[in-house]
Parts: structure tokens; sequence; C-alpha cells
């Protein structure tokens, strides 16, 4: 994987370094394990907990799997308000639609957003209550609220998955950012691709075969051979790929002229 | 919401109905549950459980919240095989590189894919065990493998966050495709996929000629059918193409005995 995804710089650690989930009223603790590890399978390390129903708990410590370190350092505080003090930036994931018009983005344009913001920026993600989300007050808090954009006949995501959502989507863009000069195909294969007179010769040699074998009449060739090159090319086979077909029509050759 | 992402249309609600989420050997039936809300939450509904350990059980029931409905019509398979026979495009998640490199894409370039798939093709996203994830032989069944960019110090996602990922991205490509107003579909292809079990007797078919004439040797397979197999996997062969490889090996058969 590392030649996909270059281990972060610096530059792009940063950014998850100084982005905090902040759960809001939680009554599931739970839930509270899950986001956690959510949060670390995507770099994220600080969480911080508005009035949770339970906290800490062994379920919690359960359900974070990995991630009991996130946990140990969570901080508890009583408001929303403190909870982002320190904070320059504040998405707040909204289920509906509010009677006040607010900036409203889905998870992507949110990371972008974020990966705009001067790279001292301190960022918060904030997830309201299983059943009822934020309120309009802590809504207003906000720099911008974030959906993701759910089935219309049921969107109700667990809050633990939305936190997966919103932290995938914050590292795809870190990851964005670092990588541009990433190479053009996403597989570092292990393998030169076969040349194009490997591949001609290959298909010269299988017509022969298939001629030989009585499947294919010279005289009636239709597509055949037009539709096996398509079918091969679309593949972009390597050496080794292309070598093993050769193999296998030199073994038939052999076994036909032994018989 | 109703302005930014417009209910969907038939077209584009299309590639979501024709893609089943696969779960292989599923230990904890929580994570059944999980996986179905986090799936409807999407707006997927085909769900195949392949050998879970328990299921249907109370656990996974609670968990789903309000997605029983996606529980109570998931079907229950003994095999891989047997759950992607009728799918033309299977996806493997893999969260570990592999010996044989292997197509791989990030979520968002596995929905691109799939929206560029003909308008009918049915498409499986297979997730596997808690613990270690597909098998090498469960992943040589896959025409391509996702991974999602996870922390490299901790990249275990629960499996139900990986569905709610995975179901993301595919939800997000649908609605940017329909926000084009481009056509779902990228080629209009004139003959409909191979599917999984047409492309299963080929690779047996295949194997079986490979030995006889003498190419393929049981004692020491090496890598042989494996790269065969990503080999004619990463063509996405149609029906056409497929039957013209077995009918080249039915004549290999032919000869083979006649002479």
């Amino acid at each position: 994987m590392s030649a996909q995804y270059p281990s972060m710089t610096n530059a792009t650690l940063n950014v998850l370094n100084r982005t905090t989930v902040v759960m809001v009223h939680t009554s599931h603790s739970g839930n509270i394990g899950s986001a956690a590890r959510a949060m670390k399978t995507m770099g994220l390390h600080h969480l911080v907990l508005v009035q949770p129903k339970l906290f800490p708990s062994e379920e919690a410590r359960t359900l974070s799997s990995g991630a009991a370190d996130i946990l140990e350092r969570a901080v508890v505080v009583d408001t929303l308000e403190e909870a982002v003090a320190d904070c320059d930036f504040v998405v707040g994931a909204s289920a509906r639609s509010r009677n006040l018009p607010w900036p409203l983005v889905n998870p992507r344009e949110m990371a972008e957003q974020v990966l705009a913001l001067p790279a001292s920026a301190k960022v918060a993600l904030v997830v309201g209550r299983e059943r009822s989300g934020l309120t309009n007050e802590e809504l207003a808090r906000c720099h911008v609220h974030v959906n993701i954009p759910a089935n219309p006949d049921y969107s109700s995501l667990n809050v633990a998955s939305a936190v997966q959502v919103l932290c995938y989507e914050l590292r795809m863009s870190a990851i964005a950012a670092q990588n541009e000069d990433k190479p053009a195909c996403g597989v570092e294969w292990d393998q030169p691709l076969a040349k194009g007179n490997q591949l001609e010769s290959l298909f010269d040699h299988w017509e022969k075969v298939l001629v030989d074998i009585d499947f294919l009449d010279p005289n009636n060739p239709r597509h055949l051979m037009s539709k096996l090159r398509r079918f091969v090319l679309r593949a972009l086979p390597d050496e080794v790929e292309a070598n093993i077909l050769r193999g296998m029509l030199s073994h038939i050759d052999k076994k036909l002229r032994r018989n």
C-alpha cells in the first residue's frame, strides 16, 4: 500500500491532528467507543464529549477495539461552547433541513473547505444526539453544516458511522492534497506491461493454434480474432501474463504434434 | 435538502438497487445489523451472508434499527461462489497488500468504476471476516480490490463501518452522475457481461486443459491460475468473449482425444 498511499507528511498529518471530533449528549456509550475506533482508523485522535450519558464505560472501551488511547485522552465538558472554544472552524452534522438556511455542504465539500483553511486552523467536527441530532442553537454555533446525503426514506445514520464518513472524507482530501504528484496508475504493478510486438506475436500464435484445433475457420473467420484482441487489450496484460498465454499455446502445439 | 440532492431518478436508483453487499463469515451478529442499517441509509437493499456465525439474531435486529427489512430479505449461502454467481462485477475489500498484485482502487475510484459499467450490470461489494478479512482465494474471485486508505498505524475499520464508507461512495457517485445529467453508463456494450458462474466454469475448464497439455503441474501450481484469473477478470469479459474462450478449450479437448 505504501506506494499508493505514501505515509503522511507532517503537513498532511497536521490537518488530522488539528481536527477534533465533538460528540454532543451521546446516550449509548458504545457509540463513543465505535466513534473513537472510526477516528483512529482515519488518523484522528482528539475527542471531546459534551455531557455524555455514561463515560468512561466498559462498553465504550470494548467497542473502541484498539483505540482505547483516544478514549483515555478524551475530554469531557459541559457545553458545546466549551468544546469549541479554541476552534477556528466548526462543522456541525445536520440531518434535517432547518428553518434558517445555513451554509450546507456534503462531507466531500466539507473536507475541501477544511483543507483550504490556514495550516494552523483548529477544526471541530460536531455530531449530535442519537435520536435528535444537534439543536438549532447548537447548529447556530457552527460555521457550516454538513449533511451526509442519505436515503430520504431512511436517513438515520448511526452516529459513529457518521463520524467514520466525515473522518474518511477528511483523510481522503488530505491524501489528495499531498498526492497531487501521485502515479496515474493505482497499483504499483510488479511487472512491466507487455509491449505491442509481444502482443502481436501472441495474437499470431493464438490464431495459428485456433486454426489447428479447428476452432477458427480461415475461410470464415468472422470476428473471432477481433473479439479476442479486444478482450486481451482491454486487460492491458503485463509481460508475465502474456508469457503465460504464450506458454499455454506452445504446450498445445507440443501436445498436438506428440499425439 | 431536496434542492441540493434531488431525489433519485430510476436510472440512478438503479445502481444502488443492483448492488449487493456480501458479508463473508461474519462472527459478530451485531455487525450484520449495523451493516444493514448502513446500507439502507445509503439506499442499498440487497444483503447476502456467506456462513454467518449466527443469523438471524436479536442483536442484529436491534442494531439494524429501522433496517430490519433488509435483514428479513437477506439471503444466507454457503460459499462466496454462490453469493456472486449472478454478478457481473465483484469488488473485494482488502486491507492488506497481497503477494499477487491485483487491480486496487480506493472507494471513490471503485464507485466511479461501478458507475461506468453497463446499466444492467449486477455488482457485489464483498467484505470479509472481522479479524482476517477475505482470504487470498476469495480475493481471487474479485474483479477489483478496494482499500479504504486508513491510518497505517491502525487500519482496523469495523466491518459495518467499511460497508458504510463503500455504500456512501457509491451513493455519492450516483448522485454526481445524476446531477451531471450524463448517462449512468459509460459504454453502450453490445453484449451482456459474463456472470460469475460462467467465469467459474471457464476457469475450471481452463485449469483442466492446462493440466492436460502439461502446462500446469497440479503438484506445483504456483500462481498460474491466479494470474490467469486476474488477467481475465481485469478485462471484464462479456458473454461472447467468455464463450469464445470456452469454445477454444472444448476444441482443444476434442483435438487431444481424437489424436
